[in-house]
């Protein structure tokens, strides 16, 4: 094969031992113990590459190197390597042109002062559905995003990828409920919850400032949480069928909600999207 | 293994025709020769045999049929079979305890009169975004969902799983845009159409009744179909990063668009959900 740059005749390989570590990060134990997370796909690894996230490896086809040329420099690490090549490091079902290793950051703290809009995730297990919350957050324009230390990981590749970039805009915080309420009553937050029996969202008189609870995908809020929460709101089904649909994806959900709650929010401090 | 009916000691197999079959059905050219669908999961099989489809076989573990008793005389042909035999026909990756081949429907076709609010998807592609979308139609009491030709098929096993269900409560029709968009204009329904630019969906007049376009997960909706759209809105993002998202899902904005629009149509009717 040819070498892009050189001219040179030489096959552009990854080494066995960078697959497996490759390969590792789909856990999130071996994310902790190396403290990386992989990007893939060309869009993607160009967000991250652009954000405040350290690449420390970046594997990438000749291609890909000279259709992002500014950016690649920003890479600790720069590996050129064969499609084929990429392909056997990839998680992927299609994988594309790269691959990158980025560094973990330590964990975001809560913001001492707080206005606006606000979720907090329940144990949320779907990491598609993480991604896309983490993807509607960014579009609704929120910082942080809140979520239950069982919540599915936000740096897995998965939700990474379902993200669509969002991760790297949206500051994730893995708090238990109890702390994150007391922070919420610190800063005159109203906590309110979404359950499929509650205030219908569209009646409700909704604040200028809100934390909102979505509940995982199987069982909702758990009771421990459920119990504490004042403003249980819900969206009706406007379904008149017997049987009926039982429940809205909570991805949906959460979008539906935001997409209120957000406008209330702008309505109230006078500011429109 | 024993038998949990008779007490026989006997193996419950499927034939390896029937499974070569079965899996057959993951393609659209093998539903349309066979005018079968699959439908996978213990909660969807209940479900579709609960509904107007004809399930021809039933293929289920004698616990299933033993919790589902009534319902399983519903098929017109019953198969006991081992756990590891549903397993073995299934596409799923973590079977359950049956498997149903249901009959396809002819094309329903369009209502003579028409009132409340509907969906056109041009050319949705991803089963998964297109299985949350009619489950989405379904919350919100819509009997019709209309795509494009080449808008994936409802009956691939991926949406029906996706749809949760819901595929049984809603009728699909796949129609060129022009021929619908005949049929509003004699329903006196007003075209809407949703695009990264348009007015705001949240300052828009929006009306009682309505027909919205959805456009491809990738391109939007297609120019021929664009350019006849009069109402053009769009899902303003409340980013203020820069670069900030690029796009929310399709089911997403599905959700959102159906959120307001059915809101509209229920206040304006006078009935809420």
């Amino acid at each position: 094969m040819k070498h892009l740059l050189s001219g040179i005749q030489t096959i552009l390989m990854i080494s066995k031992n960078k697959i497996k570590l490759i390969k590792s990060l789909a856990q999130k134990k071996f994310r902790q113990r190396e403290q990386l997370f992989l990007v893939e796909g060309d869009k993607m690894v160009a967000e991250v590459l652009n954000s405040g996230f350290r690449v420390t490896d970046l594997f990438a086809t000749p291609e890909f190197l000279n259709a992002h040329k500014p950016l690649t420099g920003r890479a600790e690490n720069f590996h050129e390597a064969e499609a084929e090549e990429i392909k056997k490091a990839s998680l992927l079902k299609t994988p594309q042109n790269c691959l990158a290793l980025c560094r973990l950051q330590p964990p975001a703290e809560l913001p001492a002062h707080f206005s606006g809009f606000a979720l907090y995730l329940d144990g949320i297990q779907d990491p598609g559905n993480l991604g896309t919350i983490v993807r509607t957050c960014d579009w609704f324009g929120m910082d942080y995003l809140f979520c239950s230390p069982d919540t599915a990981d936000v740096f897995s590749p998965k939700v990474i990828q379902a993200s669509m970039g969002s991760f790297c805009r949206i500051k994730t915080i893995y708090i238990p409920f109890n702390e994150l309420a007391e922070w919420a009553e610190q800063n005159q937050t109203p906590v309110y919850g979404t359950f499929l029996k509650g205030e219908s969202l569209y009646d409700a008189n909704l604040p200028g400032k809100a934390l909102v609870v979505l509940g995982n995908e199987g069982r909702g809020i758990r009771s421990e949480v459920a119990n504490t929460i004042r403003f249980k709101l819900s969206i009706p089904s406007f379904s008149k069928k017997k049987p009926g649909p039982e429940s809205l994806n909570v991805a949906l959900s959460a979008a539906i909600i935001c997409s209120e709650f957000v406008k209330a929010v702008s309505i109230q401090n006078g500011s429109k999207g």
